[in-house]
């Protein structure tokens, strides 16, 4: 049988979610985007994201497809979830794909941002890590630089993560000042490993107290080892903002 | 006897709390703040806040002043507030001041915000009123360029307030579009009436939605009849962004 497969395009808040993927007796993302479809389109569809974002990480611009036995006209698909979703999870954008599309292993970058407060602040400390001491920014811009291009980034994976190879291509890398108390490492990648981004954040935020300098930054990129580099960011910081693919370039 | 006046600024998520002002058995700002500085200062203190914002109001720039009989280090005030004050509410200034200090009456001006989401948001959903259906912004401006300088805007106050006129001088109002899915409507005056800034927006709203014209809305403000302008806007996209006093210009 013939199905057609959607795109959506999601914006979430990851504060009251166990992340991402489905897990038994947790909510997840993806149970609630399950379960709108499956009320939507009077089936059960399974959904499969571009990133499997952990638990209290955000996304602006989250990319999943799914498959639909039933063709919907894609602003009744873009309304009937809005309301069936709770208010966390709101769809931006809906589209009928090719079934060649696979929004996982068709994305070619993604992009994540790791939002830093600098001032006590009671309207960012969901989405933000509030840090209200010093950081030396220029150091912290140099680590950024150092892992840039083609790495081994097995220093800065989860210990628990499974993966074939540590291998990731990073496009672009960068501690930019958005407001002169607002602070935000954006990174973008062919592939990110499990907690990868937390790791490199916590990392170079030891860089900027001083803890570390960028040359021990590179030698912990180089030894491959999770135990030689800083601890894991906290997670309300850290956004997915986009992910993109060949034919949307 | 001699007591030490302070004046803090306070950043806070309106999300929870039924306004500013203390309200037996509600959960106020106000009530919070007091409490935190009673226990911090060991004393009964009482503060005072340049704009006594509603319930689901936000503040980024909430200017307060209280007296305290024992003077303390600014950076222990600082820190010992934003200890014992809840998420929800965050110290970003302390200072003393001179008793001759009014928060309230000392304000030469106040900035107000309100933002408007045009696109189905999960992050943005406590922080703006999400608003899917096309606008004029064009002729939203031209509401907003009508109201500047003196006027009496009793059409675009609250029923039930009282105040001993209604005349108030508007030095900016303005609408913007941040990003082209986020439009604010930023305005200083030196004083606000009662739900004055949501009257003004959710009306000019209307005229955005084509229901009225710029030349209506003329009329509604000349009117000083509630009854002839248009609906109060949710809170959720109001901020209280700055005051402004004279020694500080």
């Amino acid at each position: 049988m013939r199905t057609q497969r959607y795109r959506l395009i999601l914006e979430y808040d990851g504060t009251h979610f166990a992340g991402w993927q489905i897990q038994p007796g947790k909510r997840t993302v993806q149970g609630e985007v399950e379960k709108a479809l499956g009320e939507l389109f009077q089936e059960k569809v399974r959904v499969t994201a571009a990133g499997r974002t952990d638990a209290g990480v955000h996304a602006r611009g989250q990319v999943v497809h799914f498959d639909a036995r039933h063709f919907r006209p894609v602003r009744g698909i873009l309304l009937g979830l809005n309301t069936l979703l709770p208010d966390d999870v709101a769809v931006r954008q809906v589209e009928p794909v090719p079934s060649s599309f696979d929004a996982r292993f068709s994305a070619v970058w993604r992009q994540y941002c790791y939002r830093i407060v600098q001032r006590p602040t009671a309207l960012l400390r969901r989405y933000a890590w509030v840090f209200l001491q010093e950081l030396n920014v220029h150091d912290m811009q140099r680590c950024a630089e150092e892992i840039r291009g083609e790495h081994d980034f097995r220093a800065f994976c989860s210990a628990q993560a499974e993966a074939n190879h540590y291998r990731c291509t990073v496009y672009r890398a960068n501690w930019e000042y958005e407001r002169n108390d607002r602070l935000t490492f954006t990174i973008v990648a062919n592939r990110f490993l499990h907690n990868m981004v937390r790791i490199l954040v916590g990392t170079m935020v030891e860089v900027g107290k001083g803890k570390y300098s960028p040359e021990d930054f590179r030698r912990m990129l180089q030894s491959r080892d999770r135990t030689e580099a800083g601890p894991t960011a906290p997670p309300q910081g850290l956004f997915l903002e986009k992910v993109a693919y060949a034919e949307s370039a």
